[in-house]
């Protein structure tokens, strides 16, 4: 069901011939198009999740269920943004004679569309990172066009996803031609490729992601490319949290590493422990204890398994909880090393390990944990587990932890990815290959649109946002004042 | 003069080093390095101007001096960026067990600066786009270190005005470490990919900004790259204009063409006219009275030389003004061309000739017009000059006219980038490497920062931008309202 070179070419042209009436649809307009795609995809809930359990091997309840509703409430959130208006940047620096370099034109600023946006969809989250997730939705918020790359993990959940959406969007006023999906990686890489696409977006791994954003830098016109990657997702524990409550971290570190087989981005990779926090017994408790899953297909479960037995041949490296087959699900594993192993431990203690397990490395002290945490690559976010009474000691390694991550975590896990305005999903690379963005929350607009001045323009041309009697009500900075 | 890599070494690992006192250094102290620098730099006017003359061949007044009292102006208006602090993006999300998507934890968010920057300084600025120029204030604005690679069209300067700036932005309080100035290509590539650097700009020509992009690009880490490369500047005049006030415009369209030798990004490049407009005696006479101006240097002027012959022997162009030697100077050329020659004219017609020429193109009406911009590549700025009789008439070409540029004129000329808030001086590609960015007014500080999200931390771990009691005053966005 690969897409082919034909329909391919009218895919993008009919995104091409959209791009200039989706861009100057309203905000409203667009709010209510997302809008009507979340309410068919809600009502869709039963046939959607069924597919998707048959496809990815995950649960309905509360899995599937729970992330399509946060796919649904994306959509909608995202027409929050629309009608608050300030993703629109709307700037006007009236004509002033005096202004200090010389005389300054009236000059104004608003974003919009960018133009057509290809999305490649997720393996791991069918819904919320995948035909209408988060990068569709920012798109289409943005005013562009979007064409899909269905992952081939859930080809048919994606096509019918696609139906759904686009059909929703276009009986709610949106022009044909605003949103399709596409499968196979041949369709994938020429529509990178092809001069009409102005912008892509990526969730998956580092080695895919990478020669996406190559492909995209090379050519003759390279496009911005919002690839997030991957990322270890570091969680530190406090010798003070250690003694307070340490079998609740335990607990937590447990359930969090393992919910959805780790098959999450944000899945805690290292677990950063006081030497002699005798925790071992809990911890192998907490993860023996929790059920074997199936991962979403087989050459993710091959891939982890021979990941898993590299981790396990590195020098220094024991077992805390052995690989375990559960029936035909993959239950948990749970290594251990110390400080000078880990550092010795090349990339491979360090890189992602997609899947349900995880490395504890012990530390002797403050100096270490710094030295440990300094030696580690960037990642989407850093954890720290501590005890109020320990804000000097972890103060002093907040400038190391900021180093590492977009998004920082107190006494919580990195798991579970609130959609709203202040999140932040990236960080630098191999987070993301575009550090000053984010892919969840209301700035993943941002990445969709760029920014046009207009100087001396009568008023009666100027776009909406920008004239003088602010017909939208828009947030606005007038010479220099948010008004 | 070149820097070794001894030297190299020790300036990266200086920045490095200082890269979070810089970036913890509170907005209204680095307002105040900026200006500490703007204000040694104005005490040097003589010496510095002194300088620039002997090495770029500019005129003194008004040119040089206003040139650094626009870059001085600009170190400046960062500080009241600073001052203002919306730059910042600071977000608070409460904790909501209501949100929709399920609870939601106390997450905030604000911008941080994104690490060392590396400036590649341009030719034909050599104080507003060099070494303490547009890019130069941004970033060290946004709290990043800044290695800056000077151009070889004006070393000295550049030595001097980096000991200048430095020794201000020293004496103001900022780390030793905070600015050098390297020179050599070797010096410049070899700092490019080193992993301690974390973002690039640059300005200039096609093939070098794009070299340098493929190599940041290619890191193992790529970094952001904000290239802002070539612009071919289109200029449409409506028979309406031409009517009303054609000579004016023709004198207009000449002073812009032929400042500063042509040698500005914002050159106009083409001027489309309508047929029989019947302007060419008073464009000759425009561009013949203009004196000859001496060009940055020799390579630039025979790189001109060049383009000019093969432009000249584009079938269908003709000589409006023939290319002539002022003296030792050079003097305006202005070519002509109908729209059929045109659209069969290949890339030489309609890409950047750096220099004092510029291609008149005539259309036979607005159909013809649209699809002559339709053709074109798209660049920083693109102008309109019309009466307000006509807007129906360029109401729809305004389509063509936003595909094409990130600053869009109305009566007015490209020449001469005010710095303001609303400024946009980029666009897509070629005109720069990053579309959704701007290299001159208050948005370019966003280059250089990256958003980090934090959640549930106790308000004093946080950083000021984000403490509940908001001890910076700083515009917020609290629970979706803008505070």
């Amino acid at each position: 069901m690969d897409t082919d070179s034909t329909a391919l070419n009218q895919i993008l042209a009919a995104a091409a011939e959209v791009t200039m009436p989706v861009a100057a649809a309203t905000p409203a307009e667009r709010a209510s198009w997302l809008g009507a795609a979340a309410d068919a995809l809600d009502a869709a809930a039963d046939e959607l999740v069924g597919l998707a359990v048959e496809e990815t091997h995950l649960p309905a309840t509360p899995r599937l269920r729970g992330e399509l509703n946060r796919t649904t409430f994306q959509l909608r959130f995202f027409g929050r943004v629309l009608a608050e208006g300030a993703f629109l940047g709307a700037t006007i620096d009236h004509a002033d004679p005096d202004w200090p370099m010389g005389p300054r034109p009236d000059i104004r600023r608003a974003h919009q569309a960018i133009g057509p946006v290809l999305v490649f969809a997720a393996s791991n989250f069918p819904f919320a990172f995948s035909v209408a997730g988060g990068d569709t939705a920012a798109a289409l918020a943005a005013g562009c066009p979007v064409v899909l790359k269905a992952h081939p993990g859930h080809p048919r959940l994606s096509a019918r996803t696609g139906e759904i959406a686009r059909d929703a969007l276009i009986a709610a006023g949106a022009p044909a031609g605003i949103f399709e999906v596409i499968h196979g990686v041949d369709a994938g890489v020429a529509a990178l490729k092809d001069p009409r696409i102005a912008a892509a977006a990526f969730t998956g791994s580092v080695a895919g992601g990478r020669a996406l954003f190559d492909i995209a830098a090379a050519r003759p016109t390279p496009i911005p490319f919002y690839g997030e990657l991957g990322s270890v997702n570091p969680v530190v524990v406090t010798p003070g949290a250690v003694w307070a409550r340490g079998e609740q971290v335990a607990r937590g570190f447990a359930a969090s590493f393992l919910l959805g087989a780790g098959q999450f981005c944000t899945k805690p990779g290292l677990l950063f422990l006081p030497e002699g926090h005798g925790l071992e017994a809990v911890l192998r408790e907490a993860v023996e204890g929790t059920p074997g899953q199936a991962m979403l297909n087989e050459r993710i479960a091959d891939g982890f398994a021979a990941r898993l037995a590299e981790l396990q041949a590195v020098p220094g490296v024991s077992v805390l909880a052995a690989p375990r087959q559960d029936g035909p699900d993959i239950a948990g594993t749970l290594l251990t090393t110390d400080a000078a192993s880990f550092a010795q431990g090349s990339a491979v203690v360090r890189t992602e390990c997609f899947g349900p397990a995880s490395l504890v490395v012990t530390y002797s002290g403050q100096a270490e944990l710094r030295k440990l945490l300094d030696d580690l690559e960037p990642g989407l976010t850093a954890t720290v587990h501590a005890e109020e009474s320990e804000v000097d000691e972890v103060r002093a390694l907040l400038p190391a932890l900021t180093r590492l991550a977009g998004r920082l975590l107190w006494n919580d896990w990195p798991t579970g990815v609130t959609v709203s305005w202040a999140q932040q999903h990236g960080g630098p690379y191999p987070a993301t290959t575009a550090p000053t963005t984010t892919s969840v929350g209301a700035a993943a607009i941002d990445r969709f649109l760029r920014p046009v001045a207009w100087q001396g323009f009568p008023d009666v041309l100027l776009p909406p946002a920008l004239r003088e009697a602010n017909p939208w009500q828009l947030p606005r900075r007038i010479d220099g004042d948010p008004a």
